[in-house]
């Protein structure tokens, strides 16, 4: 049996480290920054892949694979798009290596220079555009409504597993419209759709609002985002949105005629989420004793394991877990049966919690006897007996029941640790002792941001979209403001 | 409505080309060599990748994520693979661009060079042995079954999209096994499910069998290979599955405690199939009208289109469309209604020809009186009336034949150019004429197969596995042999 984690009240940033190794789900490659996923995690961004994936589907949009490399010169086409994302970035030089003449081993070759340097895509509207500059012409080719599942590479100094690594995997939709109001639907339209899937899938509520120019998406006239509250209190930006104007049809020239011939450039959005997902996820739900995961996303749903004292006993036992494995899974419910007689039953109760299994399905010959199991679930660490008679039934309605719990804990936690405040003093406690979010008055600059900002390290998580309309002063200069904004240490 | 393709008798390759742009499947990027897959193409590529990743997984893979990034160093350590792969690819030199000083632009910072170079990855055998080191322990590790679905680059200085680009999808299965016998056995199998999928999913007959040493690939000791036959005659590899020995675990040494603590080298395979295979479905169904497909892999299997003259026939073709479609769908066939007003059905009827559609159903007001529609199936280019009663049963037969059909289609094709040659004059006809594969009679030498290549540019696409032991001597060299190979012209 593996040691214990480190409990997260003594360090909780060493505790989701050690969590996300020891539950297998991912790992540091030999390559600076980026990560390997391994079949466990990789399991559970398939099944947030899938969900995501259907509702972009029944929302119009279809898939469609862009380039992973973009000429530099692309780049410098939208002003402020080349300020955010080609500073930091994985440049390609050379398409060639070749042996070294001293017999040393292989050197990249001087003679296979690229006359332009290929940048490994940190996101794609440039590239895409540069394609939609083809593909429109008229109002008939529009809206255009798709979608990529890429992996993407930023160049991260400090890099963390699925929190912040260089290359990451994520899908990028880029949509194309006739009309501004038409992109902002639509823009709008994908953060509810993400909004929905956190909270419903991940069961993790978030907040929805729009970023402060300070916070957008280089390139976006209006960023929309979900954010999501972890477990010690500090924001997790969880997906965006964005309404990007014309600024990329613009710097790619792309313009369309409407029915009277009448030329204009296109409106455009983009949105995105990654395997960060994954991080907000594990921080979200897990516990000391390893993953906690809404069973909407385990990939195991339910483990079974017998209890016995000989080979008779073993084999009835199989028998019965098969026979209720079989009616479980008839009705959609992912069974896993641990017959494994080489590991002692308290060795198997560890790994499944670790690896955070939402129900544990015990039996042994005296509940056999009894027509009754021993049911435990993972998120309150409780257990219970249950008849055998109706079993189904009662162990779907207990996978429901954890995925609620889980959003309603995460809920309460986000609402106990948010605070309103009204003056600097209480702003300052909140972050840095109650470390939660503060609900605060701002006057709206970008100096008051930063100069909190360098203050505190909080930023203006966003402006919630369901903001009260308030007179009240900017807890920082005492300026007018009209609402509040949510600020917070984050991710 | 657009012009007509070039026939495939006038320019075989010309009509491949136009065929993939027109029909919406791929085009060429802003960068060289790099394709666009646009949403058509992308979707037909889904229902490969969904086929295939069920029979990964009903044969006990999991998915994986590797990073893109391979250390040059890596390479050097497999001394085949590092002259099979590691000299034409893309190198990644330096992790930041800046302001150019005479403000020209954004330059490569050169004070931000990577202490060793990045290869992005032709292949991934090397960070995946160089991560199985750290899994793998004992006995009770192995064995590992892991696939991954990614992209991958190799440098191309002729490309064509779907057959050879530089960047391209695929997926690469990776295995870690106890025994020589069982990591055989696991790269064997895998070429059965490659060759049941091309057969019965894609209606691709394929020829399955062994590469020779000199076609294997670098680092494997075993290639096995599926072989297929395009409309010219030529030879398409679409898939292969390979048995790499301990020649990956050497390299990286990754050793397994046994049941009695000895410890011994690791037995690999990797085997992988790619958006080349869009190429191979292309070239083995398609016409001078455009794309053909198999129902399995259509992304809309029936399209339906109403005749009419004026809003009230309309209104009731639409209504009666819709609630056959209805039929059609509840028995999982994929239906699009194309009641778009604003064009022709001439027009619908070409695009949907192009497109590959393999059923379509058409009604006007005197086919609803007769309770009627006009089917017409897309590999004939044939159509009948079918009366309403019935015709989910007779789509649903319709598109089984039309697959079972198109898979004849190719077989008998194949079967028609393949030609058992026994003189060298016989041999070179068949290459050079009548452009087919020669089964012909091989001394098993390098030196030979060489030889061959030179002359005519034929290689021996593979050793067939079901291979009859008979006596004869090699057509060029007329050394002794004992069975025939199979030579072909190759993409």
């Amino acid at each position: 049996m593996s040691e214990k984690l480190t409990p997260r009240h003594e360090d909780y940033s060493r505790w989701y480290n050690e969590l996300v190794v020891r539950a297998d789900l991912a790992e540091q490659s030999g390559v600076r920054g980026c990560m390997v996923i391994k079949p466990y995690g990789y399991a559970i961004w398939e099944k947030m892949r899938d969900y995501l994936d259907a509702s972009f589907k029944a929302t119009g949009h279809q898939n469609a694979y862009f380039p992973i490399f973009i000429p530099k010169s692309y780049f410098t086409k939208e002003a402020s798009h080349v300020d955010g994302f080609a500073k930091e970035c994985a440049v390609v030089t050379h398409y060639r290596l070749k042996n070294a003449e001293d017999g040393s081993g292989i050197v990249v070759d001087p003679e296979a220079r690229l006359e332009e340097e290929l940048i490994v895509r940190p996101t794609s509207e440039t590239i895409i555009w540069d394609t939609y500059r083809r593909w429109i012409q008229s109002y008939r080719d529009l809206p255009i409504l798709v979608n990529q599942w890429a992996n993407v590479v930023r160049w991260e100094m400090r890099t963390r597993l699925f929190l912040r690594t260089s290359e990451f995997l994520w899908q990028e939709g880029h949509t194309a419209h006739a009309t501004r109001e038409e992109a902002l639907e639509e823009a709008r339209r994908m953060l509810e759709v993400y909004a929905d899937f956190a909270e419903k899938v991940m069961a993790v509520p978030v907040i929805k609002g729009f970023k402060t120019a300070n916070e957008r998406f280089a390139g976006a006239d209006e960023t929309f985002c979900i954010e999501a509250m972890m477990q010690d209190g500090k924001a997790l930006q969880a997906g965006t949105s964005h309404f990007l104007g014309q600024n990329f049809a613009k710097a790619f020239d792309v313009k369309y005629a409407d029915k009277d011939n009448n030329m204009s450039y296109v409106w455009a959005t983009s949105w995105g989420v990654s395997t960060r997902l994954m991080g907000a996820l594990i921080m979200t739900h897990s516990d000391d004793s390893g993953l906690v995961l809404p069973p909407a996303l385990a990939p195991i749903q339910v483990v079974m394991v017998p209890i016995y004292k000989n080979a008779e006993q073993y084999t009835s036992l199989v028998a019965k877990m098969n026979e209720t494995a079989a009616a479980l899974r008839a009705v959609g419910i992912s069974v896993k049966i641990d017959d494994d007689d080489s590991q002692k039953p308290g060795w198997k109760f560890h790994e499944y919690e670790l690896k955070g299994v939402p129900v544990r399905m015990v039996i042994g010959p005296k509940d056999l006897e009894k027509n009754q199991w021993e049911v435990a679930r993972r998120d309150t660490l409780t257990k219970e007996f249950l008849p055998d008679e109706g079993i189904v039934d009662a162990v779907k309605a207990l996978l429901d029941d954890i995925q609620q719990n889980l959003y309603n804990k995460a809920l309460n936690l986000r609402r106990e640790r948010t605070y309103e405040v009204n003056t600097w003093e209480e702003f300052v406690d909140v972050i840095d002792n109650k470390c939660g979010f503060a609900l605060a008055h701002w006057d709206g600059t970008s100096e008051t941001e930063e100069k909190i900002k360098e203050l505190t390290k909080a930023t203006i998580r966003c402006i919630p979209m369901d903001m009260v309309e308030e007179e009240g002063v900017d807890i920082l200069t005492g300026k007018p403001s009209r609402g509040r904004v949510v600020f917070a240490k984050a991710y």
